[in-house]
């Protein structure tokens, strides 16, 4: 049995503490002290994932550590923010398991690596397993991508691929623990897309990130502009291996409507387009047009041959 | 039933949002940006809350609320940072209660205000009642009250009174519920001492907030210090009406022992005193020396007349 502050030394403290870039003083005091880059916008957000909610009981540890601070960081990526830092409020049941917390300091760590984000400080307390993660990351004012820029006219993409995260998670339910299925890994190992967001800066004309599923969060872009879109159905760009999991129909549906894929919906004036790819391709990752804004209310969903299909209000589910 | 983002909006959205010092881009987007006063330090730290283990189940709305940005606020008083933002991550049982949290939003917000501290972000999840809070203050370089500081030589102060917290408790947990009672008023609203920390800039040599209790916090203080420190029992500055509710003995247990105070403890170079109490008496507030650091390691407990009595080490438990 530790106590609180021996879990966190033993987890969670750099080596040494402080040597992150732009910390002044690190954990150990009463708060961390930061060096904020001259000039530029600090943006801040916090996500929690609760065991049973937001990602399944039974779920790695090593995944759970770095979806936590990938879901967290992925607003980061929607700003066209630079992940900077991070603190963690960590909630652990009772009964300790130092296998457990070690397989999801190393996933959380090794997002933390990968991402260029420290983190600086947390706190860790006793209760239902849950991690709540505020992440600080720096935008230069006029270059962060908002949600409500998209204007008429612009185009509608989205990065990567969709339904991976909706596709992993049902293999997961079903039995699946081959955690190097590229579906799971989709689920269990979501990549925020950061570089994407720093690529698409001063290209792109508004961003979200795609967690609660396509429609959904399309809705917000859409609301926070002031403009409809029409959506090619036909273009999902559906994740590799989906529609041999879940069959055409639910592959679709988990495109349009499933979660904690974590890729970038944005608008993008159409003369952008080929530079955003360019940037995107030196990345590894795909840009794909599924539809374009328009000034009608609503989502209008239509076929690659241009035929009208169903329509979509905000707060008006599915189609 | 609310959804979580009408829940955030209702209760927690600032009107007009964005609008607070500071914030360039309010609630409502992926991230908030925010503008750091240039040349600044960014002093950042968090704390979670958990009903049953921070609070009691039935503690007041309103109080839950308070505490739970107190006690984060109190990191910030500590360091001599200047309170500006905040964010939370407010996890709730799945039964609504709408009284419920516009008493708890009340109880924070009415901080907030009292604090110049705005809400910029947060979330809000399903499952056992708790509140992460993550503060962001600003304190200028080299003026930070860190806990390494003190010297031997230096007096060891503490604002304001001790043992409150514990009295405060043990009042609610043996049925009283008259909130206007000072002890409960100080373990219900415990006021994080921002404007004592800010007075007490340039003037202190090391600094802390007694939350977990005087001897606990005064062995950080210690280890980060490499000093040791004579503790003169009978200068405790126990609360008022706490030896009134508790007797003498365990009064005096509360004052060494008791956590939830969120008073300041510091080390001050004696030629500072007259101005660091001048200061503290502009702002209302009792500044009383305890003790004085030394070069000897541990907390030697000594009687007004110098008589030297128990000896307490890091870790050693109470006297």
């Amino acid at each position: 049995m530790h106590s609180e502050f021996e879990l966190i030394t033993r987890f969670f403290t750099p080596d040494p503490p402080g040597a992150e870039a732009g910390v002044t003083l690190g954990v150990g005091d009463d708060c961390t002290l930061l060096a904020p880059t001259p000039g530029q916008r600090l943006a801040v957000s916090v996500d929690t994932s609760v065991a049973g909610i937001h990602f399944p009981v039974d779920a790695p540890a090593v995944a759970v550590g770095h979806r936590a601070l990938a879901v967290s960081l992925s607003d980061l990526a929607a700003m066209g923010a630079h992940g900077r830092w991070c603190l963690m409020s960590l909630t652990l049941p009772a009964a300790d398991d130092e296998a457990w917390l070690a397989d999801f300091a190393r996933g959380f760590h090794a997002l933390c690596d990968a991402a260029g984000t420290a983190l600086v400080g947390g706190d860790v307390t006793r209760g239902e397993l849950a991690i709540g993660v505020t992440v600080m990351g720096e935008v230069p004012p006029e270059q962060a991508l908002t949600r409500s820029g998209a204007r008429p006219g612009d185009l509608l993409v989205v990065t990567g691929a969709l339904g991976g995260g909706a596709g992993g998670l049902a293999l997961w339910q079903r039995g699946e623990r081959d955690t190097d299925h590229p579906l799971l890994q989709r689920y269990l190992h979501p990549l925020p897309r950061l570089e994407a967001g720093l690529a698409l800066r001063g290209l792109a004309s508004a961003a979200i990130d795609v967690s609660d599923g396509l429609l959904a969060d399309l809705d917000h872009l859409l609301d926070a502009s002031g403009v409809g879109a029409e959506l090619t159905l036909d273009s999902l760009p559906l994740a590799e291996g989906l529609v041999a999991a879940l069959g055409e129909e639910e592959a679709q549906q988990a495109g349009l409507n499933g979660g904690d894929d974590y890729e970038l919906l944005l608008g993008l004036p159409p003369e952008h387009l080929d530079k955003a790819r360019d940037r995107l391709a030196a990345l590894g990752l795909a840009l794909t047009v599924i539809g374009r804004f328009s000034d009608e209310s609503g989502v209008q969903g239509v076929t690659a041959t241009g035929e009208r299909g169903w329509q979509h209000f905000a707060g008006g589910g599915a189609p």
